[in-house]
């Protein structure tokens, strides 16, 4: 791993420190403690877990080799161990919700001991090279983590009668946009990261591929486009599913996407700002990739895949639609726009690139094991901090998952008459 | 039901009302926000349900029929009905733990508004004598939810590694008795509550039974009887269980009584004082019914029936050894006393008594339904409220249960030689 | 344990020996050797399994004892070792199903050299008192199997949709006949089983009981009248249930008996005769105690306890309505009889009787090990045979189980109205 | 779909159906009537069920179709259809194994009955090129149920500890060969099947792929060496493991490859000619991809991708090491050979070649709906009709699956020295 993109200076990465700290504790802002504790599902983490994870993050791979460091409870090693097997042993994942110790207001503390101790090993110069690339990566991975804990909420949030409320807002219903279709590739294309600046590991080694031509719809599908899908009966039709997709529309029940609910004929979607009609012009969020699938089958077009992601998106730049607008709920983007918003399931697998090589130590963890069975979803959400995303970022989940906001971009191939 | 031992009036149960509502939240004192949130198995609740729980009783039975009285949020009466059919629909109940609003500030206001219309319901004389019953049997309900309240926190507690204690103190270990045997029986005994006065239905109707005669210890089993059982190889021979308990223990990979663990070679204990070495002249505790059956076997002795434990503990009342000692953990009782400290398994299944009737209406579902497959445990203990519990009182659980405080107290046929 | 009524010769021994053996190949008869191979849940054992265990009980409890006897396979000893600890290893219930081999005609040449050497040993009289009275046990044991065996291959052939038929019959529908109520009690009445003549330990120690007065039904419930429960909307109504029954109804969505589906409207049953309507003058079949129970609740009586029932029953003598008539489904018996047809619930929990030891050794596994959690049912059903029941004799199955032949007979309090 | 590879005349496709469909029945001669029942897995059919599904697409496919044919028993059509959602329901398939009826013979007679009527469609000239087709498929469809016959045959064994044999042999131990290396790729490659000749659709359409140089093992991976694995702790070591895989590892104890068993030490294998002592010269087989791909990390290398196998097996032909050799077991395969004795997990997703369109109508459903979340192997093994394999063919499993014959080949990207 290199520097960020800017030759990164120890300066630059500790007030980069203090703004991406910061945002996770204005994230929580909205809590109460009580809010803080529940994990609603075994892949849903507890707010404070996340809180407490992050910093457990820098206290691991930065402060505690630098040495000199006192750990602000030695318990906290096994407790806030994610995955890193290498690390040593870790609170069981399904069992992160019975924690109601430690508070919220003793994680804050921890928080405030971890944040201390990187503040004065940045101004004491005690960060070569090397640790400084590790807080880079520990600041990417507290990104990620904003994200989650903002998923994990409305998970929380959504599984309460009550419909509490993160934030409020007064929704105005979005104009729906016509489709229209953008020609790319018949080209041979760079994918990946290049091996300057900062980048995960599973965006390199970059290389090039040859990408035939196809097109590729300027836009999300709406919500509108999906509830025709689900009023032609397609939830209760197996030709538009995948065989294990069947199966899951059955074992589960799944009508609609995650979070909608059909109360006296009309279909609400729960939101961080509440319960809300569906906004027939907004992009659908929250559908599984058997969903995207099945959608794409019955339009009659396919899922692109991750090569003619990055082919189209190469040419654009991340604009609204991020975390940082504070919305926490899609809108439909810029036409031809392809970051922010949702993020778009690709029917890529989730594989190494040729020549791929995990980092060396623990944080080889970070992202090669999963390379099996996940696919690749592209371009960020509206609960992704905009400064995290880039044409080359891959972030991946099972099929059947449908708490993280991703939703639908269609392709088809080029000569297609649409 | 009929009122109180001295007849109740009125006056007399508002006082009542104040003193039992009191000890409910007194009890909550030591707890963080955070401590009344979870739910660690589907048996437990979090503790602010059960505070809320108690509330919606006397809003759903008292305060709604009586008339004039606007509910604190027309939510809660799903939210927190616990199984009353006849009300309505129950929020699920494994899914408790999901809720992190109404906060604990919420509901604390929740039992003032409560509290406030039940005062004024008091102080106006709208309680005529039919409601004051209720009123009564709601505050026993709420006495048999501080019970749960300390038995579900100490089972939340115990599955948190950092081992929180909810109130601290010095162990001093007990000196361990001798067993000895009390003669009773072989004479026609009273069984069950007398009309008059507060009891369950489940006591009654009241009923002469035969009851030959019986030896019963002097004590509960200690803790000290029972690792000698442990260290038997007791969890490893089938010759000593039900049939149901070997399969439990097996599934279960039970070795102990809930709450022990070896570390090292030496047995603790987890308690509502945090983690304490075994005591070997206590009470054991958190023990099944299965074990505490295949201890009897190994002992060479049987538990009671639930009418020679009525029959034995007529004579005497209960003293020490109860919530109101404030000590949350079981110690030896007095010799020959059969109240307090541990509920003592009997071999009886919680069956009605000849004649039984349920109350009418949604009250009739208090007790009557559970009547299948469970089994009696008598007498109260450290977590039960000293004017809450009578020799006729009728505890149950299901015979794998472990979490309430349950122990041992042998019987045998008299005659035997011990 | 003593011998049978009139005093067990060991040629009387032999030549019952020779009839019990003799029916088990006999009720097999209809059988392809595909039929004996399933096992359709884990409750119900293959055929197979059965024919080879009844054999496996005389190898290991008589035979090898005794010494000079050569095992047919050694293989066998885990194999077709039901639930015995003290004998050893068993292979694992619900995998019974998994064994092709050894084949049917395996299994019949392995009860030929069982019956091969318990004649020889009989011809011999190699067998001593002690050893005749496990003889007997013996063959008592293989007659539960015989009606185990029936009940297994209905379960199994009832989830074939091809509804194969066992043995075929052209049902002719029953008249139904008005329900009577016979008073009985208010008496001390001998209960259990004297210590000469052969029954099982569960019956025993006899004992004396008060048993106040009360009705008990002239006939089961019919059909007809189980049809009006349903009808009455008996299994959406939770006012009517125990509460582990309404969770039972509700997670296996019964909304009727086992073995019954509504076709068009029209509701059939299926029978070891194949599909057939329902007779709404025969009996019903097939109930668990939840809906015994539920039934007796609508109809506004209750269950009788076993006391009652063996109080009733002590005046008769079992009659027809067995398995020796080869009619396999229950019909209406005569009016006042208790036995035959369809086991009726009591709603008595399966304990022990007061000073009740069960046998030394491996043979005190058969019974005492179950005593808890089940509840009692009395008289026998279509599908045992008549010899093998008396007003003692206690079968017991867990509250949800319905694969047994199980039906219900009313109770009420003496004096209450009908 | 086009015909075979010589212009297949209806009289070659007659000939060829006669031959595989008595290949079916020759499989099945060993076995005994009970040994068709059981299904041990979800995953696995019971014998009969294979012997009926394939005529079932005979009669499904080619001769309703046809028409002027009267069916076997109309409840076939849903007893015996696997997946076929276009057809109409399907008996459910974790069920399969509660059929004893229809019995093996009647089976039989199915099958006489559909080849009857396939020969005198042949006979007559009714078959017209795009039937003939389909018969070709079907066939093709009958030897891949040849092999998991065999595979679930052998999975049912393995789960009763008597040990059948399917056929007997006596074992003689291969020497244990040298691991050399063989470079290819570094060239545009031709991938998949020509629009001529028999070929699945999820081979198609063929296309071109840059293959980079690599450097593929000359043989697979012995038994030998994964001993060496297991002893090096592998099992016990998350390091090796994808994160799924390690999970997988835990949750189902495992310690070695499927069928393998250790006893006083020594580690034998199950069969198909029953239990066998471990053949270190042999293929590792029945492996997980998880285990394929940690064996890979641990030897320091990694396995090929289906492009990458593709490449080298097009210089070669199958030879040995397939079900028409008789023996059923894998054997070392010739160096270089890529075909036969085991198949070999790719680290390739079962995803559509670019352009990929499933067939029209039910037949669409053979493949295209389960081109997610599993992975490809390829190359055939010894229970793989010699005639059914080629290099373009893919085979597909989910990562944790172990019962189909799976082996491991090492790949290394070139220049990497070993």
């Amino acid at each position: 791993m290199a520097s960020i993109v800017a030759p990164a200076t120890a300066a630059a990465l500790a007030a980069r420190y203090d703004q991406v700290r910061g945002v996770s504790e204005t994230l929580c802002e909205p809590l109460e403690p009580e809010d803080f504790v529940v994990q609603s599902m075994p892949d849903v983490s507890p707010a404070k877990w996340h809180l407490a994870h992050v910093s457990w993050f820098f206290e691991t791979f930065v402060l505690k080799p630098l040495g000199g460091y006192t750990a602000f409870d030695p318990a906290f090693e096994v407790l806030f161990n994610s995955y890193y097997n290498a690390v040593g042993e870790q609170f069981s994942r399904p069992d992160r919700g019975l924690l109601t110790r430690p508070t919220v207001r003793e994680i804050f503390a921890y928080r405030a001991h971890v944040d201390d101790a990187m503040r004065r090993a940045f101004a004491a110069g005690r960060l070569d090279a090397a640790t400084l690339e590790i807080v880079e990566l520990g600041l990417h991975h507290e990104q990620q983590h904003q994200e989650l804990l903002l998923m994990d909420l409305k998970h929380v949030f959504s599984r309460n009668p009550l419909d509490p409320i993160y934030r409020p807002r007064s929704p105005a219903p979005s104009a729906v946009p016509a489709l229209g279709w953008q020609r790319f590739g018949d080209a041979r294309v760079a994918i990946g990261a290049p091996a300057e600046g900062f980048a995960f590991d599973n965006e390199r080694p970059d290389h090039d591929r040859e990408v035939p031509a196809f097109r590729l719809a300027d836009r999300p599908v709406t919500n509108g486009e999906y509830l025709e899908f689900i009023e032609d009966g397609a939830y209760r039709n197996p030709a538009l599913w995948l065989s294990d997709g069947w199966s899951t529309v059955q074992d589960k029940g799944w009508r609609a996407p995650l979070y909608w609910s059909q109360r006296d004929g009309a279909w609400t979607e729960f939101t961080l700002h509440g319960r809300e009609a569906i906004d027939p012009g907004a992009p659908v969020c929250h559908v599984s990739y058997y969903e995207a699938d099945a959608f794409a089958t019955w339009a009659g077009y396919r899922l692109p895949d991750e090569f003619e992601w990055e082919t189209a998106a190469r040419s654009g730049q991340p604009g609204d639609g991020f975390m940082d607008d504070g919305v926490f709920h899609p809108a439909m983007p810029e036409r031809g726009q392809h970051f922010g918003q949702v993020w778009e399931w690709t029917r890529s697998a989730y594989h190494p690139y040729p020549g791929y090589r995990p980092a060396v130590g623990a944080l080889g963890e970070y992202n090669g094991k999963f390379m099996v069975s996940q696919l690749v979803l592209r371009g960020g959400a509206c609960v992704t901090p905009r400064d995290h995303i880039r044409a080359s970022y891959r972030n991946f989940f099972y099929p059947h998952m449908r708490w993280q906001f991703g939703g639908i971009r269609l392709a088809r191939d080029d000569g297609k008459e649409a």
